[in-house]
């Protein structure tokens, strides 16, 4: 029995999810929903394309619909309302209310008898395992979280929202210093700006003030301000040609001890040349532990943090133990 | 409620769970248990020695006992007997037999209501978890385990076994050029001899033949025959001064593709200054998951891929989602 998936947001995560789908040959992608208009909207690999508010009439076609808005303004309110007709899975990113997602998904889904599994992705997602397995086997220990080189959708749209940009990619960088320190498990104490630095490219409108908007990205309270940041202003074109991929990545340390003087270090990195493909890749692996869960009973919201590994695999109990224990 | 752990074989990995139980602190050591005469055995933190026979009577003392014998000649005996009176955790890494070794602990926990989660440490254990994620994850790409640098028991005790050898200590060392190969997303594929080397320290009786004793360890089928060995002759002394500790260590890498040449890369490494230690210490934090399991009803064998990671950790659910996820 193939885990039948819908995706609902077609975005770049929508399309990174349809693209995983094709990796996965026990998962199978019953349609895109979205709230655009469904005839404006072409999926790349020919997937069908419904209005969101048909969704409904597809809950007996559906095992898992994997959501694919975003944290900032879509899915705190879609989540909940679609773990009221199907399973769910979610990338909501916003850490700090993630407490406040999961109440509001566990009510839904008991009410409903659905199960919803939020924030997957890599982080949150497979750096926080990394945080939960390394503190698990080292409680006595330090965590480091690094992210990049990647780009920042965030940083990103900050720039544009200044006057005189027409576009902008931002790349946060780890330190090569501060990354060396943790290495070589000298357990440094590191400031906002010892940990990363971030790098903009920059198109302008012509005749813009470029030093008024390097000053105004540099100064820039919680995005920049805190960083040492450089400015690069290119044009349109060497924008489009050197930087229309969405690159990302990073590493999540645990140094610990053990008695004494005796010391381990346990280092997780990923290098992504697509964060959508690769997020989208995750939450199909979710959808899959998310169908079998659903399937035993369980109900409400969980995480990753809640699912055992093995149901995140195609392979079953025995193939693993034979082939990857 | 603290989970009251006892340790079942006292020698490096008995001594490094129990240090483990200093770091966690909602784990009780209740006591160790040998077949040597208890007597003669002295606990380095001033745990309460049994003889192997007592175990018996602690049952309703123990939640979960962690077995900590060899895989060559203890487990697959004293695992399946043990989960009759007890929730059991071991470290069994006989990678080819732990089909078998699973089948008869799930039977015997099946039929004394118990639980037994088998080949727990860092390989098998954390390494087969990254295995499973990175498949899980990344479908359509290629594995790789690299080992070290680090102290291989075996083969140390395979080179004690030549005639005139009085002591011996090997090291397995990944070739950095197949590391870097690798980690460059490059896909290669790798012969034994071109992922690892072998260094061994040999400490010989006076006048025996080092010529022909450095032959034979080279020699050696399975152990040394397919690898470049490098043999240094040292004195008992220095043997002792620079080859007491047991590190250890090693990569997991996962590189794959989510759609035509968009590429990932996922490592993960520990350096660990004591094997044993570690293991340990991923132990104890299996015998927490074991004693929640357990209590929820659960029975029969599992491994680390069938528990939720959150059941790893001292942490509550909300803990977790608040600050690690």
């Amino acid at each position: 029995m193939k885990t039948r998936i819908g995706i609902y947001g077609y975005g770049n995560l929508g399309k990174g999810v349809e693209k995983a789908t094709l990796k996965n040959s026990d998962v199978e992608l019953m349609g895109i929903f979205t709230r655009r208009a469904p005839e404006s909207v072409k999926s790349e690999l020919g997937t069908k394309v419904y209005a969101a508010s048909e969704a409904a009439s597809f809950t007996d076609r559906i095992d898992v619909m994997i959501l694919c808005g975003g944290s900032a303004t879509d899915l705190m309110g879609q989540t909940p309302e679609l773990v009221k007709l199907f399973n769910v899975v979610d990338s909501f990113d916003t850490h700090a209310r993630i407490p406040e997602h999961f109440a509001d998904v566990d009510q839904a889904g008991k009410e409903s008898g659905h199960l919803g599994v939020i924030s997957c992705g890599w982080d949150p997602g497979m750096f926080s395992l990394m945080r939960v397995y390394g503190n698990a086997v080292l409680p006595d220990g330090q965590d480091y979280t690094f992210w990049g080189k990647g780009v920042s959708q965030g940083h990103s749209d900050a720039i544009r929202r200044i006057e005189g940009v027409l576009d902008a990619r931002q790349y946060t960088i780890p330190v090569p210093a501060a990354l060396e320190a943790v290495r070589a498990g000298k357990n440094p104490t590191l400031s906002t700006r010892e940990k990363h630095t971030r790098l903009c490219y920059v198109v302008v409108k012509e005749g813009a003030d470029k030093a008024k908007i390097e000053k105004e990205i540099k100064e820039m309270p919680n995005y920049f301000s805190d960083y040492d940041t450089t400015v690069n202003f290119i044009t349109k074109e060497e924008l489009a040609r050197d930087h229309a991929g969405l690159p990302h990545g990073g590493f999540v340390f645990r140094s610990g001890e053990t008695s004494d003087g005796t010391k381990h270090m346990i280092e997780y990195s990923l290098k992504l040349d697509s964060n959508p493909e690769f997020t989208g890749s995750v939450l199909v692996a979710v959808a899959r532990a998310t169908a079998r869960l659903a399937q035993e009973g369980a109900k409400g919201c969980k995480t990753i943090l809640d699912l055992p590994p093995a149901y995140l695999s195609a392979l079953s109990g025995e193939e693993l133990r034979a082939h990857m224990l």
